[in-house]
């Protein structure tokens, strides 16, 4: 029984961007000087975030995501033909403080109350997952906020699952891993977590090897599956 | 002098989808059954066909490429909301028989008939290739087909390009490397390679660490670049 799995778990893991953060607040406070390539830009600039960081792990050539963020940027908006310095540092700046989906704060509240162990696992440089979890009231709930620059390769390596069941000292099995991203779900499920997939945007399944536990369609949805852990 | 440097190669090495063969073409066989849908499916079939690669390698979850290629049209297929089990096979076997854009075959005879070393770096699985390469009578130009199936990770993972250079016995800086995927450049050049970017699409540049040596639209463009090796 998957909703079994998910309630018997004593941490709760999450993914930031498109997750907790909604990667596409970033352009929409800039929506007035994108106009109809708006969505194109926010699209690509996702896809190429996420590319460049799959390729530079694979080639063995990691650098930090802030960059890869604006390499992504870069690209994308050469792509839709903007050459604008100042737009450029504005989206990248919203980076550093995107909102959350509306469910998100009361969500993590409610898993702390009942005495489960939160964390942050993702691609986020410390500084941004810092930055755009202070400015959107969440930073406190979380007992870790884990990244991958010291160990220099993205999710979905299984090297970065492993950290965090090493940092929370917890079995693969006894973490519960939410994200938006399907890829994502399945790196986690590889590695040995539970895993609840976040599909927002109700996207077809992802033909990788291990399917989520549980699919849901907000972050709220997981209440139900879980349960306040006995105290002795 | 970047064209020096391909111009003392001593082994042409060559990307085969997009760069030889038409992937492109597998749809326009199959345009009937698509309609306007045609350009989506194989845009987004190409894509996926790329990120589970990527993933897979990443995970450690390698799979052959003809399962990632089904698996890709499979997700594509869902997401434009066609469930065609005859349409999905003769998708299928259109990479088996691909076309080769109009320019290949003359560039590879001529760079043959001028006694340079010819092969084909490729994360399709042997039967793929040796089927497509067959099938457009470009088979007995190459000295070597190199794929992944015995390394069990794809490119850009350094060990795929590692194994050219060994197969040829050549130093990686002999070698020039063709490829239309500015990614696949990127991990050539990466490695040690001289690397030409067959840009067809007129593509923005991949803002990864490695720039191609030379960019250019078409694959017989190359030619003039390159000088028959002095014999002894």
């Amino acid at each position: 029984m998957t909703e079994t799995a998910i309630s018997s778990c004593r941490a709760f893991v999450f993914d930031a961007y498109g997750t907790l953060f909604d990667v596409g607040s970033a352009i929409k406070r800039c929506q007035e000087s994108l106009g109809d390539e708006a969505e194109k830009l926010s699209e690509l600039w996702r896809r190429k975030q996420l590319e460049y960081s799959w390729l530079r792990s694979l080639m063995g050539d990691f650098t930090d995501f802030w960059t890869v963020t604006g390499d992504a940027l870069d690209y994308s908006m050469a792509a839709i033909g903007k050459n604008d310095p100042v737009l450029r540092s504005r989206l990248m700046e919203t980076y550093l403080s995107l909102d959350t989906f509306p469910e998100v704060v009361e969500t993590l509240q409610t898993l702390k109350n009942n005495g489960h162990k939160l964390a942050i696992l993702s691609n986020g440089a410390r500084h941004m997952l810092i930055s755009a979890a202070k400015s959107s009231g969440i930073l406190s709930l979380f007992d870790e906020i884990l990244c991958v620059d010291e160990l220099r390769t993205y999710k979905p390596h299984p090297s970065v699952y492993k950290m965090a069941a090493d940092k929370l000292e917890l079995d693969a099995s006894e973490i519960s891993f939410q994200s938006s991203n399907g890829w994502d779900i399945a790196g986690a499920g590889h590695f040995g977590f539970k895993t609840a997939w976040i599909n927002r945007a109700a996207q077809p399944v992802e033909r990788l090897s291990h399917r989520a536990d549980v699919i849901l369609a907000r972050l709220d949805e997981i209440l139900p599956l879980t349960i306040k852990p006995q105290t002795a």
